[in-house]
Formats: C-alpha cells, sequence, structure tokens
C-alpha cells in the first residue's frame, strides 16, 4: 500500500473556503494514486480562543482538563475537511485522536505517543477513504483525552508516518526551511535539503517551523520529512538523511532566539554545595537551564550566569527570592534583552575553523558576547540584543545564508 | 450512595459566568450529602454555529461527521463547567459521552442509547468529584462518535438517573410544565404534578419542553423527573407516577403546535390496493403520518387528507408528484396554515364527556375543524390557524387551564 501523511496546519484550515482549496490537492495526491492520511491542526485561532475561554476561569486551568477543552478544536477541522472530500466526491472518514488509535503518556498538555495502533486507520484506506486525522490528540491509559503540546500536529503526522513507513508532507505558513528567518534577514535562502541532525538543533534553537522532537522522530525513523507552504506552487524543503548533496557546507543555517532569560547571580559563597544547590533548585521547579557560565572564584566568591526561557521568568524570581534567604552575600541581576545567536551546519564535524571565524567576525564589528556554547553541529553565543540585526548581517554575509 | 443527576441546557450554560451561578447550586447539592453527576449541553447556539459551518459545505452533510461535528459543543461546555468546579474548590472530572460508557446504536444524528457502562462514573462519584458528562452524546459499535437527537441531553440525563436509580433534574429556560404554553395564554397554570403518561403524551403533541422519549424512559425506568428553571428560585413541576393528587382533573393540559402540513388528495379512485399504495410510498420515504381521514367513496372516488410535519414539505412533494403519474385522476391541496390542538388528561380514561363538551365549544364559538384523532388520554383536532386563539381561550377557559 503506497501510503502519504500529509499534515495542514492551523492557517490552511482557518476557513471553509481555506480547507476547499487544500482538499483539491490532496484530491489531486490520491488521484495519483497514494492512500492519503490527512493530519489537521485546529481551524485558525481556535486553540486561543479556547484556553482564553479557559483562562477566564482560572489563571491555571487543570491541564486534564484544558487536553479535553483543546482537543475539540482538531475534532472539528478533522470533521468538516471530511464533509469537502465527500462533497467533492471522495469517500472520507475523520478519525479523533483516540479513533485514530494513538496512545499517549505523560504529563497532560505534553504528552508523547508511546504507540499508534494503525488497524483501523489501514483498513478504511484499504476501503479507499481518505482518513482525516485530529492532530496533537491522543488517549492516554485512562481514558483521558491528552494533547501533545506545541507542534503536537506535526508530531501526529510524522508518527504517523513512521508507522506506515511512509513519507511525510508539512504544510505550513512558510514555503520551507530557511538559512535564517526571513524576517531578519531578506535574502535568506531556502534550503532544499536539510538533515534530520541540523533540523533538530535549528529547532531546539529557536527556529520555529517544527518543534525538533518532530524532526526527532523523524531521524528516529527515517520518515523523509517534506516542508512547504499551502498557499504557493514553489518547492519546499526535504528533511532527511545527512548525504553528500549537503556536505559543501559548513554551516547550514543561523537559528535566532529573543526567548532568553539571562540571569546573574553575583557574590555566591564559592562551594561545589552552593551551585549545586542552585541548579538543583532550578531543576526541582522544572525550569530549562540553557547555558551556564561562571567566573573563576575571587576572594572566596564567585559569580554565576544562566540563561533560560522568559516563559520561566516568574520560576526563577521565586527560586532567587528563595535562594537570598539562605545566601545573603549574593546579589542578583536578571536580563531579558538578550538574544541566542546559533550557527548550525553539519559541516562543523570535520571543520574546526568556524569558532574562530566568528569571534574574529565579532570583534571586528564591535560586538561583544555574553557566553558562548557548542555541540557537535552548532555553536551558540548570547549577545546584547541592540547587536542582533548587525550580528546576523555579518554572519550571513559572512558564511552566504 | 445517594446520586443525583442534573442537566443543564444550553442557555444555562451559553456563557463562563452563567456555568458560574449554575456551579454554585450545583456545589449546595453536593454539601447536601449526594454524589452529583451534571449532564451539560453545547453552550448557548453553539450547535446551530457547528451546522451551519457543516451546511456551507452541503446542503446534505454525512451524519457520521455530522455527529463527529456536533459533539464537540457538549465536550467544550463540561471540560468549562469542571474547570469551574476546581476553581471553586470542588474536585471534578469531565467526560465525553464514549468515556462516560454511553452505548449507543442507529442511524447518525438520531442515536439511541443502547447499554450505559457505569462503573467509571461510579468510581470518580466514590472519589468525591462532581462527575460532569457531555451530553447528547454516545459511541456506537464501530467506535464512532454518535448523537442522539433533539433533546438528546435530556435523554442523557435521564437514562443515568435511570442507571443509578436515582432522581434526575432537568434545568431549562421554562419553570416548570405547564397547562398551555404561556406564551399563547398568559393565564396558564405551572403544574406541580404531571404524570408519565400525559407527559409523553404532550411532548409527542408539540409541548416542547421535553421530548417524549426522554419522559418515556423515565416511566419505564420510574425516574423521578423534575423539571425547573436555572434562572430563579420558583418551583418546578414533578414528572413521575400517575396518583391520588393527580385525579382530580380530567384535563390537565393543552398542547399546541403549528407545524402541521396537511395535505389532501381528492379524487382517489376508490380501492384499498391505493390507499395502501400511497400510504406505502410516504412510508418509504420515512414520512410520519399523524391524521388520516377519508371522506366515503363516491362515484367510485374518495378524497384522502392527512397531517404531518412540515419538516417533511419537500418529500410529500416528491411523493405526490410520483403518485399523480399513477393516478391521473387525483388533485392534490396542501395546507400549512393548520394548527393542531390536543387536550390531554388521566382523567379522561374513565370520563366520557370531554369530546362532547369540547364539540360544543367548536360549534358555540364557530370553529371549524377539519381532523379528529383520540388517544386513551388525548383528543387532538386540526383547526385553520386563523381560529388558533379563539380555540385556545375558549378550551383554557372551559377546562381552568
Amino acid at each position: 500500500m503506497q501510503v502519504i501523511v500529509q499534515k495542514y496546519g492551523g492557517s490552511s484550515v482557518a476557513t471553509v473556503e481555506k480547507m476547499q482549496t487544500i482538499a483539491d490537492a490532496v484530491i489531486k495526491r490520491k488521484e495519483e494514486g497514494y492512500n492519503v492520511v490527512i493530519v489537521v491542526s485546529a481551524m485558525g485561532k481556535t486553540t486561543n480562543h479556547l484556553i482564553d475561554m479557559a483562562k477566564s476561569i482560572t489563571e491555571k486551568p487543570c491541564k486534564r482538563e484544558l487536553d479535553m477543552l483543546m482537543a475539540t478544536g482538531e475534532q472539528v477541522t478533522s470533521s468538516l475537511l471530511s464533509m469537502i472530500f465527500k462533497e467533492k466526491g471522495h469517500d472520507s472518514i475523520s478519525l479523533t485522536g483516540f479513533q485514530a488509535g494513538i496512545k499517549t503518556e505523560g504529563i497532560h498538555t505534553k504528552n508523547i505517543i508511546i504507540e499508534i495502533d494503525i488497524e483501523k486507520i489501514k483498513n478504511y484506506l484499504e476501503e479507499g477513504k481518505i482518513v482525516v486525522v485530529a492532530g496533537f490528540q491522543g488517549i492516554n491509559e485512562f481514558g483521558d483525552i491528552t494533547t501533545l503540546g506545541r507542534g503536537g500536529s506535526d508530531t501526529t503526522a510524522v508518527a504517523l508516518a513512521a508507522k506506515f513507513n511512509c513519507p511525510c508532507e508539512i504544510f505550513t505558513d512558510v514555503d520551507g526551511i530557511y538559512s535564517i528567518d526571513p524576517r531578519l534577514f531578506p535574502n535568506a535562502k531556502r534550503l532544499d535539503f536539510i538533515s534530520y541532525e541540523e533540523m533538530m538543533e535549528m529547532s531546539s534553537l529557536g527556529t520555529k517551523v517544527m518543534e525538533a522532537r518532530s524532526v526527532e522522530l523523524g531521524f528516529r525513523y527515517q520518515v523523509p520529512i517534506y516542508v512547504t507552504s499551502s498557499n504557493i506552487k514553489d518547492k519546499g524543503t526535504y528533511i532527511k538523511e545527512y548525504d553528500i548533496e549537503m556536505e559543501q557546507k559548513v554551516i547550514t543555517g543561523l537559528s535566532v532566539s529573543d526567548d532568553v532569560l539571562m540571569e546573574t547571580i553575583n557574590q555566591v559563597p564559592y562551594s561545589s554545595e552552593n551551585i549545586s544547590d542552585i541548579f538543583g533548585r532550578l531543576a526541582s521547579q522544572e525550569v530549562n537551564i540553557d547555558m551556564i557560565s561562571q567566573t573563576s572564584p575571587s576572594g572566596g566568591y564567585v559569580n554565576i550566569s544562566f540563561t533560560t526561557s522568559k516563559d520561566d521568568e516568574e520560576t526563577v524570581d521565586g527560586v532567587m527570592k528563595e535562594l537570598m534567604k539562605k545566601m545573603p552575600s549574593i546579589d542578583i541581576e536578571k536580563d531579558t534583552n538578550i538574544t541566542k545567536l546559533s550557527v548550525v551546519g553539519m559541516g562543523m564535524r570535520n571543520e574546526t575553523g568556524v569558532a574562530s571565524k566568528m569571534f574574529r567576525l565579532f570583534s571586528d564589528n564591535c560586538i561583544s558576547f555574553k557566553q558562548v556554547t557548542t555541540s557537535e553541529i552548532s555553536i551558540s553565543y548570547t549577545i546584547n540584543s541592540s547587536d542582533k540585526q548587525k550580528a546576523i548581517d555579518v554572519i550571513c554575509e559572512a558564511f552566504s545564508l
């Protein structure tokens, strides 16, 4: 059975009219001989609207109930799209996450898929139906409706493609993956190919097109992923195994994120207990620490800086308050005008010059950086947001992005 | 376990604010020591809005998909209401129809409940939770989401009460059952009690407060049903077993319906084959015939009149068109300005004078009626809609309704 999984995001299904348009594209695929499984998001701003209703009740709605609420959005899209296929003369059926056999576990609003029983979908495909699956959702062992968190519909699509051992096409509001966000650098180039590893790195470093875990899932099961726009007929980007075609480039992309909170704790009495206490407290509050740097001890004190997401600002404030009770010597600085730039490329594995080239670029252009971290295929820098555009321009120029 | 099932209709859950109000009433019940199961409808006009979206795709949306679409409405209400209970400090959980164990069968959009597995609800009640069930929906043997048709949330509530062997309270936008719709006769009296049989008869004859099948379910399982308004503190109406308290009245209520299409077929060649052919054709198109009358044969021809719902007008037109091909002699008259009046009362079983009193009332007031039918506890008349108000006034007066 030649199956293809296609995922359509919220803006491509925002209205019935838009659904009509994508339905035609799907039908074309079907007529080419594919068995088509469509994964849909909620229409336009529906999810936000539902969350707003919940937030009008309480700032922190019960997550189990929030899942119950949010899951309706994709269910609505799936049934309407299925009606459209039928109206256009193609048999179709819509399935919620649980009907599609998507079993999940974890904490509500952030579940992960643990298993998909695709028998039901398979049977419907064999009957010639276009199967429309409500993305972003599943069911847990207690029979509760769950959702998969940000980018959850992509995860649904890639997981289904993995199970069917078939390609996955992601239709979104951009026409592929760019070496850098075109809003930041208008001459950005759309990539024809990017490796799973690079894409994962880009995603986790702040490039918003796809969440890292969907790409990781694709990587693990070797699902060819094609990311493109549902609006135009331009080509998109293939996310696939790293191969010879990609080898010419050292740097594939530049990922930019303003979602950085930098916290500096000055005058920490120097002891490994104290330092592990600080990060232990943050970990117990589920604060995700990104970069850490520490000055050398001086006079029995050290200064420690770390970065995290701005989402965690309130939690971090709470932890710092507690900390000041225990270590009265400390003095805390908070900086939210920070940008993180990350150059990413598989080629960096064999090429050692990137870091030094970057340092030279920064120094030549009077850009000071605050922290640096490296992975096998990326180097990340935090800089003052005021230097952001200048840094982007010189890096894109230097690496022909 | 002392359980109570309460159902809240669409207008009582139209906004989060209104839900807050009913939540307080529910919590009071809970604090009185009841284990509370709440059944909710979709918020305000949500169902209509969903249907409108489907209708913008096609005049006749696939009913399986329509069920999938509509069921989201109650799911949204249930999760929001559950959040409200939690916010007010009372543990709660929302359940969709399938999670609540409601198994159905039949045609989509008009399924019937065949079984309820209440184990899950029972467990949640034992944990002290207020259980909020999405009304109007269930799941069929194929795992498809189904809905129960008009008044479906009432059916969910009464069926759950039957299963728990407990009372059922229906909160709606009227404060009980009236002897006649107060919009038609402002001095109408609210009934303190009405028997299941009378209520079924009233419902099936056009009184809109509750659908006949919910009352029938209550009758079959002897569920005490209390119908009242969620807005005011007035008393409502108990629907229960006929008993001594109700025996004083011959006539309990007057049901009025304008949803009447009267079709007259003149000059039908008289033969039982022809007549059975006419009603056979209508039955095969699922046209529900209400009253039938026939003139005595004259010159080998008879005239036949029947009434049905205006919903079936298009279907009836189609059948008549076919019929004229087969019986060229016939001549068809259609009348939609017809009102059906039905007096209902258990007392009529032992009292024979009602029909003659009615005929006298009509004759004294120059109201001509077109058709009459009787059941054990009701007599129905069709009249010209122009005589409607006059007829209502004299009947209400004569029987002190």
